[in-house]
């Protein structure tokens, strides 16, 4: 099963592709897409949504995860988030994939086992089950990841196979 | 010039289409496009992107008016009411229509002349303005014309012909 995590943002949305076969999770492809500052928020979202179609193209995962609503924020930066979101659930609704919604608190839950945890100890249990060889640069890519992680392992928990 | 003036949410998006000629208004349609509630996000945004998107292609607007970020709200709405707003400027951008955006304060000033206007105040404006028979029902609605009045006066404010 291949799985797309995104941490959703303007400035920078992180993606995560990993395939899933019996216990061994393998990272495909990784990284962020950035849009710039200065563009108008028409094109920005226009590219966001254009590289998320793509990315789902090229890749053909068979779900999404996304991170959930988060709230402890100002409501101007939820307004703009909101608007990155939503053209990347657009993006994954156009595309036919089921897509899966975590909370961090699940992503921490999954990823180390502890509630807790902070992000450089998820940071650490994303690159040790992907098995990369160190932990991407942006922490935008290693959330993407550890919300596939977090996909790949509540999938089992359901025993769907 | 025919200007569509939006007012985003996820629920209900009021629409109102308007053409301009010398002095005159002239309301061409106006309406909300409304999503269920029970329905999943990514489909209610699908709805949304996809109904924006037609409602460009048969009306042809040369412009389109949408409200500007409000803050005063708390960040769960705004993140909610952020991915409608984000899938309608994805629409406008897709269909290379100029956007415009216009602050509360901007849109009671255009239609009343008064920046404390109440809301009674200014759809009583919009029905004179347009000729309308009655004020639409929906709030919605009439919060969209008035964005489309509200840049059909600022664009002539500007001297642009």
């Amino acid at each position: 099963m291949r799985i797309l995590g995104i941490d959703p943002g303007i400035g920078r949305t992180g993606f995560g592709i990993i395939d899933t076969s019996g216990q061994k999770l393998t990272a495909v492809s990784y990284g962020c897409i950035e849009t710039a500052a200065k563009t108008e928020m028409g094109r920005r979202l226009t590219d966001l949504y254009d590289q998320i179609v793509g990315l789902i193209k090229e890749h053909k995962p068979d779900a999404v995860g996304i991170e959930d609503l988060f709230f402890n924020t100002n409501a101007k930066t939820a307004l703009i988030v909101g608007q990155a979101r939503g053209v990347i659930m657009l993006a994954v609704s156009k595309s036919k994939v089921p897509l899966a919604v975590y909370t961090p608190l699940q992503v921490k839950m999954a990823v180390t086992g502890y509630g807790r945890a902070e992000k450089g100890q998820v940071a650490q249990m994303v690159k040790n089950l992907l098995k990369l060889e160190s932990i991407p640069k942006l922490d935008d890519t290693t959330d993407a990841l550890a919300i596939a992680v977090t996909h790949a392992f509540s999938y089992k928990m359901k025993g769907i196979k």
